[in-house]
Protein backbone atom coordinates (compact mmCIF):
# COMPACT_ATOMS: atom_id res chain seq x y z
CA UNK A 1 0.00 0.00 0.00
CA UNK A 2 1.60 3.03 -0.92
CA UNK A 3 0.31 6.44 0.70
CA UNK A 4 0.33 9.42 -1.53
CA UNK A 5 -0.72 12.61 0.61
CA UNK A 6 -3.61 12.83 3.69
CA UNK A 7 -7.01 12.08 3.59
CA UNK A 8 -9.74 14.34 2.34
CA UNK A 9 -12.16 15.33 0.13
CA UNK A 10 -12.55 12.04 -1.99
CA UNK A 11 -8.81 13.19 -2.83
CA UNK A 12 -6.30 10.44 -3.79
CA UNK A 13 -4.64 8.41 -0.45
CA UNK A 14 -3.55 5.18 -2.30
CA UNK A 15 -1.88 4.62 -5.45
CA UNK A 16 -2.46 0.77 -5.23
CA UNK A 17 -3.44 -2.12 -3.18
CA UNK A 18 -1.18 -5.26 -3.04
CA UNK A 19 -3.46 -8.51 -1.91
CA UNK A 20 -1.92 -11.81 -1.42
CA UNK A 21 -4.44 -14.56 -2.03
CA UNK A 22 -6.14 -15.88 1.40
CA UNK A 23 -6.94 -19.42 -0.65
CA UNK A 24 -7.86 -21.09 -3.71
CA UNK A 25 -10.98 -22.21 -5.40
CA UNK A 26 -10.88 -26.27 -5.91
CA UNK A 27 -13.04 -27.46 -8.50
CA UNK A 28 -13.66 -30.18 -11.08
CA UNK A 29 -16.23 -28.23 -13.00
CA UNK A 30 -14.88 -26.73 -16.69
CA UNK A 31 -16.06 -24.20 -19.23
CA UNK A 32 -19.86 -23.13 -18.80
CA UNK A 33 -20.42 -25.90 -15.95
CA UNK A 34 -19.12 -23.37 -13.24
CA UNK A 35 -21.94 -21.28 -13.97
CA UNK A 36 -24.38 -23.92 -13.20
CA UNK A 37 -25.64 -22.47 -9.62
CA UNK A 38 -25.76 -26.42 -8.57
CA UNK A 39 -22.17 -26.32 -9.09
CA UNK A 40 -19.64 -27.89 -5.80
CA UNK A 41 -16.65 -26.61 -5.25
CA UNK A 42 -14.02 -26.00 -2.55
CA UNK A 43 -12.11 -23.49 -1.00
CA UNK A 44 -9.09 -24.31 0.34
CA UNK A 45 -7.58 -21.44 2.15
CA UNK A 46 -3.65 -21.04 3.52
CA UNK A 47 -3.05 -23.18 6.51
CA UNK A 48 -1.96 -20.36 8.12
CA UNK A 49 -5.92 -19.05 8.12
CA UNK A 50 -7.71 -21.94 9.10
CA UNK A 51 -8.25 -20.62 12.46
CA UNK A 52 -9.71 -17.46 11.10
CA UNK A 53 -12.84 -19.71 9.66
CA UNK A 54 -14.07 -20.24 13.05
CA UNK A 55 -17.51 -19.61 13.56
CA UNK A 56 -18.28 -19.46 9.45
CA UNK A 57 -20.37 -22.40 9.93
CA UNK A 58 -23.02 -20.86 11.52
CA UNK A 59 -24.14 -19.08 8.23
CA UNK A 60 -25.75 -20.34 5.69
CA UNK A 61 -24.56 -18.45 2.81
CA UNK A 62 -20.88 -16.15 2.55
CA UNK A 63 -20.12 -13.89 -0.34
CA UNK A 64 -16.49 -15.25 -1.75
CA UNK A 65 -14.80 -11.99 -3.19
CA UNK A 66 -12.33 -13.49 -5.66
CA UNK A 67 -9.60 -12.33 -8.37
CA UNK A 68 -10.54 -13.47 -11.95
CA UNK A 69 -6.63 -14.49 -12.39
CA UNK A 70 -7.11 -15.48 -16.38
CA UNK A 71 -8.08 -11.48 -17.29
CA UNK A 72 -6.01 -9.83 -19.41
CA UNK A 73 -5.09 -6.14 -19.04
CA UNK A 74 -5.87 -5.71 -22.28
CA UNK A 75 -9.86 -6.76 -21.32
CA UNK A 76 -9.50 -5.00 -17.95
CA UNK A 77 -9.23 -1.58 -20.07
CA UNK A 78 -12.88 -1.84 -21.82
CA UNK A 79 -14.97 0.25 -20.59
CA UNK A 80 -18.45 -1.00 -21.78
CA UNK A 81 -20.08 -4.67 -23.05
CA UNK A 82 -22.87 -5.90 -23.79
CA UNK A 83 -24.82 -8.03 -20.85
CA UNK A 84 -23.48 -11.95 -21.27
CA UNK A 85 -21.78 -10.60 -25.00
CA UNK A 86 -25.37 -10.54 -26.79
CA UNK A 87 -25.97 -8.01 -29.40
CA UNK A 88 -29.08 -8.03 -28.74
CA UNK A 89 -28.50 -6.35 -24.90
CA UNK A 90 -27.57 -2.66 -24.35
CA UNK A 91 -24.32 -1.90 -24.91
CA UNK A 92 -23.91 -0.65 -20.71
CA UNK A 93 -20.44 0.61 -18.63
CA UNK A 94 -18.59 -2.38 -17.29
CA UNK A 95 -19.73 -1.09 -13.78
CA UNK A 96 -23.36 -1.55 -14.51
CA UNK A 97 -22.80 -5.44 -15.07
CA UNK A 98 -20.90 -8.43 -13.63
CA UNK A 99 -19.08 -8.76 -16.61
CA UNK A 100 -15.37 -10.13 -15.28
CA UNK A 101 -13.95 -7.67 -17.99
CA UNK A 102 -13.54 -4.22 -15.76
CA UNK A 103 -10.49 -2.36 -14.39
CA UNK A 104 -10.16 -4.61 -10.91
CA UNK A 105 -11.09 -8.13 -12.30
CA UNK A 106 -12.96 -8.49 -9.10
CA UNK A 107 -15.65 -11.29 -8.82
CA UNK A 108 -18.38 -11.44 -6.44
CA UNK A 109 -20.60 -14.45 -5.76
CA UNK A 110 -22.88 -15.25 -3.16
CA UNK A 111 -22.88 -19.03 -2.15
CA UNK A 112 -24.00 -21.79 0.01
CA UNK A 113 -21.78 -23.24 2.80
CA UNK A 114 -22.12 -27.46 2.85
CA UNK A 115 -19.46 -28.20 4.95
CA UNK A 116 -15.91 -26.63 6.95
CA UNK A 117 -13.14 -29.09 7.34
CA UNK A 118 -10.09 -27.37 8.73
CA UNK A 119 -8.88 -24.96 6.54
CA UNK A 120 -11.61 -26.72 3.64
CA UNK A 121 -15.05 -25.22 3.24
CA UNK A 122 -16.99 -26.90 0.37
CA UNK A 123 -19.83 -24.72 -1.43
CA UNK A 124 -22.30 -24.68 -3.86
CA UNK A 125 -22.77 -21.97 -6.60
CA UNK A 126 -19.54 -20.43 -6.80
CA UNK A 127 -18.96 -19.29 -10.56
CA UNK A 128 -15.11 -19.63 -10.25
CA UNK A 129 -12.82 -21.48 -12.08
CA UNK A 130 -10.50 -24.08 -10.77
CA UNK A 131 -7.38 -22.40 -9.26
CA UNK A 132 -9.12 -19.04 -9.01
CA UNK A 133 -7.86 -16.93 -5.83
CA UNK A 134 -10.18 -15.57 -3.27
CA UNK A 135 -9.23 -12.86 -1.51
CA UNK A 136 -11.63 -12.52 0.77
CA UNK A 137 -15.11 -13.77 2.59
CA UNK A 138 -18.03 -12.66 4.09
CA UNK A 139 -20.70 -14.22 6.23
CA UNK A 140 -23.91 -13.42 4.79
CA UNK A 141 -25.97 -11.04 6.80
CA UNK A 142 -30.18 -9.23 6.07
CA UNK A 143 -27.74 -5.40 5.92
CA UNK A 144 -26.87 -7.62 2.20
CA UNK A 145 -30.25 -7.48 1.33
CA UNK A 146 -32.44 -5.04 -0.92
CA UNK A 147 -35.78 -6.55 -1.07
CA UNK A 148 -37.47 -3.73 -2.66
CA UNK A 149 -34.63 -3.58 -5.22
CA UNK A 150 -35.00 -2.55 -8.69
CA UNK A 151 -33.13 -3.64 -11.55
CA UNK A 152 -32.93 -3.01 -15.52
CA UNK A 153 -35.23 -4.44 -17.73
CA UNK A 154 -32.12 -6.40 -19.44
CA UNK A 155 -31.70 -7.98 -17.02
CA UNK A 156 -34.78 -9.03 -15.84
CA UNK A 157 -35.41 -10.33 -19.74
CA UNK A 158 -31.96 -12.13 -19.25
CA UNK A 159 -33.61 -13.73 -15.83
CA UNK A 160 -36.46 -15.24 -17.49
CA UNK A 161 -34.39 -17.04 -20.59
CA UNK A 162 -32.65 -18.52 -17.48
CA UNK A 163 -35.67 -19.69 -15.51
CA UNK A 164 -37.19 -20.92 -18.89
CA UNK A 165 -33.78 -22.80 -19.94
CA UNK A 166 -33.82 -24.58 -16.12
CA UNK A 167 -37.45 -25.49 -16.55
CA UNK A 168 -37.18 -26.99 -20.53
CA UNK A 169 -34.11 -29.16 -19.25
CA UNK A 170 -35.81 -30.91 -16.22
CA UNK B 1 -0.07 -10.05 -10.71
CA UNK B 2 2.67 -13.40 -10.54
CA UNK B 3 1.64 -16.09 -12.22
CA UNK B 4 3.68 -18.97 -10.15
CA UNK B 5 2.78 -22.20 -12.15
CA UNK B 6 0.18 -24.21 -13.91
CA UNK B 7 -3.99 -23.76 -12.82
CA UNK B 8 -4.89 -27.05 -11.20
CA UNK B 9 -6.06 -28.41 -7.72
CA UNK B 10 -6.62 -25.96 -5.93
CA UNK B 11 -2.95 -25.48 -5.93
CA UNK B 12 -1.11 -21.83 -5.73
CA UNK B 13 -1.63 -20.08 -8.96
CA UNK B 14 -1.05 -16.64 -8.13
CA UNK B 15 1.06 -14.67 -5.02
CA UNK B 16 0.00 -11.48 -5.41
CA UNK B 17 -2.65 -9.32 -7.13
CA UNK B 18 -1.93 -5.47 -7.39
CA UNK B 19 -5.10 -3.28 -7.97
CA UNK B 20 -5.16 0.59 -8.47
CA UNK B 21 -8.10 2.41 -7.06
CA UNK B 22 -11.24 2.59 -9.50
CA UNK B 23 -12.24 5.46 -6.93
CA UNK B 24 -12.36 7.26 -3.45
CA UNK B 25 -15.32 8.21 -1.11
CA UNK B 26 -15.87 11.64 -0.25
CA UNK B 27 -18.06 12.07 2.68
CA UNK B 28 -18.51 14.44 5.42
CA UNK B 29 -19.08 11.56 8.07
CA UNK B 30 -16.73 11.29 10.54
CA UNK B 31 -16.18 8.34 13.78
CA UNK B 32 -19.45 6.86 14.45
CA UNK B 33 -21.73 8.49 11.69
CA UNK B 34 -20.22 6.49 8.85
CA UNK B 35 -22.16 3.85 10.08
CA UNK B 36 -25.21 5.54 9.90
CA UNK B 37 -27.03 3.42 7.17
CA UNK B 38 -29.02 6.68 6.45
CA UNK B 39 -25.33 8.32 5.85
CA UNK B 40 -25.26 9.98 2.67
CA UNK B 41 -21.71 9.78 0.46
CA UNK B 42 -20.09 10.07 -2.57
CA UNK B 43 -18.43 8.01 -5.00
CA UNK B 44 -15.79 9.66 -7.05
CA UNK B 45 -14.46 7.74 -9.65
CA UNK B 46 -11.43 8.35 -11.54
CA UNK B 47 -12.38 10.65 -14.33
CA UNK B 48 -10.83 8.27 -17.43
CA UNK B 49 -13.99 5.48 -16.27
CA UNK B 50 -16.53 7.88 -15.94
CA UNK B 51 -17.38 5.72 -19.24
CA UNK B 52 -17.82 2.63 -16.99
CA UNK B 53 -20.58 4.17 -15.07
CA UNK B 54 -22.98 4.19 -18.35
CA UNK B 55 -26.51 2.25 -16.99
CA UNK B 56 -25.61 2.14 -13.37
CA UNK B 57 -28.47 4.36 -13.14
CA UNK B 58 -31.46 1.75 -13.47
CA UNK B 59 -29.87 -0.40 -10.61
CA UNK B 60 -31.60 1.04 -7.44
CA UNK B 61 -28.26 -0.61 -5.51
CA UNK B 62 -24.94 -1.87 -5.64
CA UNK B 63 -22.60 -3.47 -3.82
CA UNK B 64 -18.77 -1.12 -2.96
CA UNK B 65 -15.88 -2.97 -2.80
CA UNK B 66 -13.29 -1.33 -0.82
CA UNK B 67 -10.10 -1.05 0.55
CA UNK B 68 -9.79 -0.13 4.40
CA UNK B 69 -6.31 1.54 3.74
CA UNK B 70 -6.22 2.56 7.86
CA UNK B 71 -6.05 -0.96 8.68
CA UNK B 72 -2.69 -1.65 9.57
CA UNK B 73 -0.35 -4.80 8.90
CA UNK B 74 -0.55 -5.94 12.50
CA UNK B 75 -4.32 -5.76 12.62
CA UNK B 76 -3.74 -7.59 9.09
CA UNK B 77 -2.69 -10.64 11.10
CA UNK B 78 -5.51 -10.99 13.49
CA UNK B 79 -6.94 -14.47 13.68
CA UNK B 80 -9.80 -13.61 15.84
CA UNK B 81 -12.07 -11.31 16.80
CA UNK B 82 -15.11 -10.72 19.41
CA UNK B 83 -17.40 -9.04 16.96
CA UNK B 84 -18.03 -5.19 17.42
CA UNK B 85 -15.33 -5.66 20.70
CA UNK B 86 -17.47 -7.04 22.62
CA UNK B 87 -16.80 -9.49 25.54
CA UNK B 88 -19.86 -10.74 26.07
CA UNK B 89 -19.87 -12.08 22.64
CA UNK B 90 -18.00 -14.90 21.26
CA UNK B 91 -14.62 -15.34 20.01
CA UNK B 92 -14.79 -15.63 16.42
CA UNK B 93 -11.88 -16.05 13.51
CA UNK B 94 -12.39 -13.29 11.07
CA UNK B 95 -13.75 -14.51 8.22
CA UNK B 96 -16.69 -15.47 10.07
CA UNK B 97 -17.26 -12.04 10.95
CA UNK B 98 -17.35 -8.29 8.91
CA UNK B 99 -14.77 -6.82 11.05
CA UNK B 100 -11.88 -4.78 9.17
CA UNK B 101 -9.33 -6.80 10.70
CA UNK B 102 -8.76 -9.62 8.34
CA UNK B 103 -5.90 -10.87 5.67
CA UNK B 104 -7.11 -8.59 2.54
CA UNK B 105 -8.66 -5.54 4.73
CA UNK B 106 -11.45 -5.19 2.00
CA UNK B 107 -14.90 -4.16 2.91
CA UNK B 108 -18.10 -4.63 1.36
CA UNK B 109 -21.41 -2.83 1.57
CA UNK B 110 -24.85 -2.65 0.32
CA UNK B 111 -25.77 0.89 -0.61
CA UNK B 112 -28.35 2.18 -2.79
CA UNK B 113 -28.12 4.68 -5.66
CA UNK B 114 -29.11 8.43 -4.99
CA UNK B 115 -27.93 9.76 -8.34
CA UNK B 116 -24.75 9.81 -11.12
CA UNK B 117 -23.51 13.06 -12.42
CA UNK B 118 -20.56 12.39 -14.54
CA UNK B 119 -17.77 10.26 -12.13
CA UNK B 120 -19.46 11.21 -9.22
CA UNK B 121 -22.08 8.45 -8.01
CA UNK B 122 -24.20 9.79 -4.34
CA UNK B 123 -25.30 7.00 -2.10
CA UNK B 124 -27.02 6.48 1.15
CA UNK B 125 -25.51 3.75 3.41
CA UNK B 126 -21.75 3.38 3.01
CA UNK B 127 -20.09 2.62 5.75
CA UNK B 128 -16.53 4.12 4.67
CA UNK B 129 -14.21 6.88 5.72
CA UNK B 130 -14.00 10.11 3.45
CA UNK B 131 -10.53 9.25 1.33
CA UNK B 132 -11.30 5.40 0.94
CA UNK B 133 -10.30 3.49 -1.94
CA UNK B 134 -12.90 1.95 -3.53
CA UNK B 135 -11.78 -1.46 -5.73
CA UNK B 136 -14.89 -1.72 -7.60
CA UNK B 137 -18.35 -1.86 -7.68
CA UNK B 138 -21.27 -4.42 -8.38
CA UNK B 139 -24.87 -3.77 -9.63
CA UNK B 140 -27.20 -5.54 -6.50
CA UNK B 141 -29.66 -8.32 -8.29
CA UNK B 142 -31.93 -11.26 -7.31
CA UNK B 143 -28.58 -13.73 -7.37
CA UNK B 144 -27.61 -11.75 -4.45
CA UNK B 145 -29.99 -12.50 -2.21
CA UNK B 146 -30.79 -15.53 0.16
CA UNK B 147 -33.72 -15.09 1.63
CA UNK B 148 -33.74 -18.13 3.65
CA UNK B 149 -30.54 -17.42 4.78
CA UNK B 150 -29.93 -18.94 8.55
CA UNK B 151 -27.12 -16.21 10.68
CA UNK B 152 -25.60 -17.07 14.14
CA UNK B 153 -27.54 -15.89 17.27
CA UNK B 154 -25.07 -14.03 18.78
CA UNK B 155 -25.44 -11.90 15.34
CA UNK B 156 -29.31 -11.64 15.62
CA UNK B 157 -28.22 -10.54 19.62
CA UNK B 158 -26.55 -7.67 17.66
CA UNK B 159 -29.09 -6.85 15.76
CA UNK B 160 -31.95 -6.78 18.27
CA UNK B 161 -29.96 -3.82 20.27
CA UNK B 162 -29.90 -2.19 16.98
CA UNK B 163 -33.89 -2.28 16.30
CA UNK B 164 -33.98 -1.24 20.08
CA UNK B 165 -31.24 1.51 19.90
CA UNK B 166 -33.67 2.98 16.40
CA UNK B 167 -36.65 2.84 17.85
CA UNK B 168 -35.72 4.52 21.06
CA UNK B 169 -33.63 7.43 19.57
CA UNK B 170 -36.79 8.66 17.36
Amino acid sequence: MVKTGKTGGGMSTVEKVELKPVGFVKTEAVGKEVRDKGNVSEIVFREDLAEALDGIEDFSHFFVIFWLHEISEEERRMMKVHPRGRGDMPLLGVFATRTAYRPNAIGLTLVELLGVEGNVVTVRGLDAFDGTPVLDIKPFDYWDMAEDARVPEWWMKLEKERTKKREESK
